[in-house]
């Protein structure tokens, strides 16, 4: 009785052989719990983090979904400190000033390294001060995905602010004291990480969506309370804009009414700022006007989107991060606004990705240079107060990338010859708005130009913009040691940042 | 004045540096197109064959929704003989009987290389024969996603049957002559190809829904048909199985009622074969008895799962693929019926895939060994008559795998010693049902043993299962050259096949 032949080493015509030796799959996937396993109960903090393994130098993530109302990452990583454990690498998808409790365990090097795509407050002036061991390194949204998706960025522990986790131990942010709406970020850490914690405020709920399943989960503990609920999303939406906002909104509105809006399929992102939301505001009737409505809106989503929505204009919302608490209730109750992940959202790696599908982006900019980089992640002076989020991920990816900007700031001109960091490069920008009018940038959208002059929407030249108003250079460049790196969407360095 | 300093090539503290010089991502997403290109329009299918810039032993995709209906994938490699091109390669996502054309092509070497996940007709018996150039190489459906997302499998033109195309060159199979539910498998070709081409038998529609936006694809071309329409999405859903069939899936539907469908976020996936069917119409009345709504049903969609759905006993639908009328309508209508890709469906690398969301799944069998490895792509005595299709990807992603089959075909005992060709391997499957009982495979699911037996339903141990059924060694493996290879999902090689 013969038993089974083996596999030749080589196949003419295919060539070398990896044969499949059934010891969990090549390509980085997380072998599945089978067979039934549900999270364990811990009873505490302390306890779920020694359950897990976790060693002096590993890498915890946290998500940014509470914002600054977040109080478990540092409530966590005080619970590292008080175990002893040092020299940590932790990811967060963003940190906040409600984060300063982190410092006193940088200065102690109990936390030695940061990877992350936003830091403003006190953390991040620790950061440009020099008081991180290493250089932070800044991602974008996207590029978080795709490097954890990857294994470049390989986390040991994904710490999890659930709101709401039933009995099956499966997670949601869709309700709870804490409700934050979609887990998008964390959906990525849970989904790679060596081992996941959730911990909530909130057990034993029924849940009307499930953001991530059980079997990603290890460890369920119950605490106190995961934050602040009122600073976790913020009312934004009753934010005016001045005078100058309302205008650079008025034109960036007619902008989109005059080109991407007469397309099939239109879809839009913006963000939750002031001059975005005015935006959002005046395209509604546009959009009601022409009977437009958009397959989707997406991102960071915002009461103005769900309001359009329920008005027909767009058929779809897909959300990686509600800003507000109109987001998060519509979240919960709405089966076509959608959850999406951080990868699903903007990986780089992902040509499918919400980013890379987008018709309309507006986004904003601290700082715009003859180049069109744009700079959204420190002051002009070099103070860190930011950094991509999903800025460059969806400026590459929009058919339409729209920077709205004030040509001035209380602190100085926005617009300039070289930007002291570069965030976005500019070969991502389609359109500059500023109070001077419409500038156009790529030759694509000069078919536009006429258009906007029968609207009566001034425009300016890329050349007489920067002429005008961006004649000032630079000499200032800061020349002290590299406290952060910025990794381009791609994981390739754009720039550094330097104590001055 | 001075510059923009240069970046160092090495960090302290983060290593070396590759720096961002703009041109094009380094993760292998392709640039989206920007500024407002939309798709050409071609006259003929050869003018946008050779506008596509395929070359000799070029790679060419297509994707199988239109079934055994499918005309394009012939009339379009004709075309390419005529233009005198060869050793190409092919990498449709299946291939079926009304495939017989591409024989000759075979024969002459226009057609040197195949790559797909399923081939059953003439096709499957010129490889089997060894008239193929190369060995095929056979994927699973997620497999064949991941290698296309990550490079391994390089498409020089992706051709793309679009049942229905819009003014601004969108496309869906939600409608038209050919409608055929989501283009899940073309999605990912779509994403990724360096040359994209729709061909259309109705252009210029207004689209309930969009598989593909019009910025993935380069060229559209009117052709008179894309197929067979009778012959694209069989009505299965009126198939009866026999008695064995019917105790086979009452067992099936029992043992999941006893285990998965208790947990919270249920989710289910079955095949189109009368045995899946069966099961899926004998858990709709416990599903509803015990007021379960699961989370939701994927897979290729038949219209048992869609009047599941409608009844309110799955939230939502994943289809990658419609395999009936019914599904194909629903798709049009339904905004719960979700279109997703095969990459979102089952790509390995994608720990939050579908298929490793997925509660249970009821698969079949041409062979199953006493190894628990399953065979279904070849017959018993070697003819190929399938392949992996997602078999491998749901059985490794699921919780609960269950493979239903008969202990003997008209050919032979299908229980034996070694299966012939090894697809899916013994360690994903749970459970094997056969008219002779329910056989608990893996420690975790023994708990289920009493349950059963409770409940009346027959058991019987793996060793009796094999003892009595499965006693007959093989002493006939071929020898001959091999003719195809197996890749595992991940890539690796789990079997080949040999001519006889």
């Amino acid at each position: 009785m013969a038993g089974r032949p083996t596999l030749p080493a080589f196949i003419q015509g295919y060539g070398p052989v990896t044969p499949w030796d059934g010891v969990g799959p090549a390509l980085g996937a997380p072998r599945k719990p089978r067979s039934g396993r549900t999270p364990r109960r811990s009873a505490t903090l302390q306890d779920a983090i020694a359950a897990s393994g976790l060693q002096d130098g590993g890498t915890v993530s946290f998500h940014h979904h509470l914002r600054n109302g977040d109080t478990l990452m540092v409530e966590t990583l005080n619970t590292c400190a008080r175990m002893g454990l040092r020299g940590l690498h932790i990811a967060p998808s963003s940190i906040f000033p409600c984060h300063a409790g982190l410092v006193p365990l940088i200065e102690d090097e109990i936390i030695t390294r940061i990877t992350t795509s936003y830091m403003n407050g006190p953390v991040a002036d620790a950061v440009g001060a020099g008081r991180l061991a290493t250089p932070a390194v800044l991602q974008t949204h996207g590029g978080r995905a795709a490097a954890i998706e990857d294994g470049r960025l390989a986390i040991d522990l994904a710490m999890i602010a659930a709101p709401a986790v039933d009995a099956a131990g499966n997670i949601t942010g869709a309700i709870g004291r804490s409700a934050c709406g979609p887990l998008g970020y964390a959906m990525v850490d849970a989904g790679h990480a060596r081992h996941v914690i959730a911990a909530t405020d909130m057990p034993d709920q029924d849940l009307p969506r499930v953001c991530i399943p059980s079997n990603r989960i290890d460890q369920i503990v119950k605490l106190d309370s995961l934050g602040e609920a009122g600073k976790i999303a913020s009312g934004t939406t009753a934010r005016q804009p001045g005078p100058e906002g309302d205008k650079i909104a008025a034109m960036t509105a007619a902008l989109i009414d005059l080109t991407e809006l007469r397309r099939p399929g239109f879809s839009f992102q913006t963000g939750a700022g002031a001059t975005s939301i005015a935006v959002a505001r005046k395209l509604a009737p546009l959009m009601a006007a022409r009977g437009v409505c958009g397959d989707f809106a997406c991102g960071g989503i915002t009461g103005p989107l769900i309001e359009m929505h329920k008005a027909g204009l767009f058929h779809e919302l897909r959300d990686v991060q509600a800003f507000d608490q109109i987001a998060v209730q519509s979240y919960a109750r709405d089966p076509l606004h959608h959850g999406i992940s951080a990868s699903d959202y903007a990986s780089p790696a992902r040509s499918d990705a919400v980013a890379h599908q987008l018709g309309v982006v507006v986004l904003g900019a601290a700082e715009v240079d003859r180049g069109l980089n744009v700079n959204v992640t420190t002051t002009s002076d070099g103070r860190i107060i930011g950094g991509s989020g999903g800025h460059s991920d969806v400026a590459e990816g929009a058919r339409m990338t729209i920077v709205t900007t004030s040509l001035l700031s209380k602190s100085g001109p926005k617009i300039m010859q070289d930007v002291l960091h570069r965030t976005t490069p500019g070969a991502s920008i389609d359109a500059v708005v500023t109070e001077a009018g419409v500038t156009l940038i790529s030759d694509g959208w000069q078919h536009a130009q006429k258009p906007l002059e029968n609207a009566g929407v001034p425009t300016i030249s890329r050349q007489k913009l920067f002429g005008d108003h961006g004649d000032m250079a630079r000499s200032d460049w800061p020349d002290g040691r590299i406290v952060a790196v910025s990794e381009y969407r791609d994981g390739r360095i754009i720039d550094v940042i330097r104590a001055k």
